[in-house]
């Protein structure tokens, strides 16, 4: 299969590129700078594509000029648990949406088959562009919308998986996860407070797998 | 109805956002820079939200690094009639649907309700995105992507109107169209014979509408 996978950078994409390369896909990766604070995953983003020698798409798209998000620089990024209602100060809308079209445009362009991204059960609560029928709605827009599309499909292989199955399976791989970046922060660590540094120790911990990653502060709010 | 207008600059989103003022609706517009080589539009789409009062929301979304479209610098730009099978050259992937969800994003984060496009029925040949049935699709891709957004709407009220159709509505609301840019050449003034062009001549011809545009070119290919 011939595969364009969304690749932030995070811990779960970081993953997710290499369960396609380990199942013998064709891969082109693609990233998106959109004014998020946290830049260092796109800068790992990039050196990750170079290891693993995958052709490696950056695309500028100015969410800030539409959004009033935490995580385009408006307001401050909460802390505490991923989980809770504050996190959705860091929701920007329709940005997996975006992505969606975007990646789409590239695999569609490059006679590609699909497009994957790394959307996880954890994420349904905050995130709804990232549930099970949200993805075959968009999956069907993307096929009515485009000519030769109507095979198009759009994976999400982690969609039933927490993070730390993701974890688990990323260890199994031999996934440099301690690599990637998941803190909301702009900051040269990990802060080790924000939602999905919680969420990252977290999954670590309940995976079993020793976490490498280093943290500016040790406990969580 | 709190609307943002999709404004490219070209003469069908021009009658639109005439037509959404002249309906009493609170207006925003937003205009996407993606490379294009007929950048005219966007200082013609800038200008005119500037002189209706409107806010305006210009968004730099890279399509360039994602496409092989024509239209963002990869080939030239076919000749002829835009209803030939060269015109799909110029189409780029999930366009469309790409700034469906920046102004759905936008329209979200201002509490709008609506996103408005200037699809009409003359370009369902050439654009699957611009069909009812897509909308519909792109509707619910919307809803369900965002928090408190079930009842957005994506609305195209020209969407069963020809081109024609549009510049007979645009005469009879004083729409500014002869200010409007339909070329997709990165020329001064109107190439004359480009889909885009030949279609717009067209559309004023048969609406038996006196078209101040000026052209370079008298002929159609």
């Amino acid at each position: 299969m011939r595969v364009v996978v969304s690749l932030s950078g995070g811990l779960d994409s970081t993953v997710l590129l290499t369960h396609h390369l380990e199942q013998g896909d064709e891969v082109r990766a693609i990233s998106f700078d959109y004014g998020q604070r946290h830049r260092r995953e796109l800068d790992w983003a990039q050196e990750l594509a170079a290891a693993c020698g995958v052709p490696h798409t950056l695309v500028r798209v100015d969410l800030c000029a539409v959004t009033r998000s935490a995580l385009t620089g408006h307001g401050s990024v909460p802390h505490g648990h991923y989980a809770h209602e504050s996190m959705k100060q860091t929701v920007v809308p329709s940005r997996n949406a975006t992505f969606v079209c975007l990646a789409s445009a590239l695999a569609i362009s490059h006679d590609m088959d699909a497009v994957s991204i790394a959307a996880h059960a954890g994420d349904h609560a905050i995130y709804p562009d990232c549930r099970p029928m949200w993805m075959q709605v968009m999956q069907q827009a993307v096929r009515m919308g485009n000519w030769g599309a109507s095979q198009f499909e759009l994976l999400a292989p982690f969609v039933l998986m927490t993070k730390h199955d993701i974890v688990v399976r990323g260890d199994l791989l031999g996934a440099p996860m301690h690599k990637s970046w998941s803190c909301y922060e702009g900051g040269a660590i990990h802060c080790g407070r924000c939602g999905t540094c919680v969420e990252r120790r977290e999954a670590f911990e309940l995976a079993g797998v020793p976490d490498h990653t280093e943290y500016a502060s040790g406990g969580a709010a």
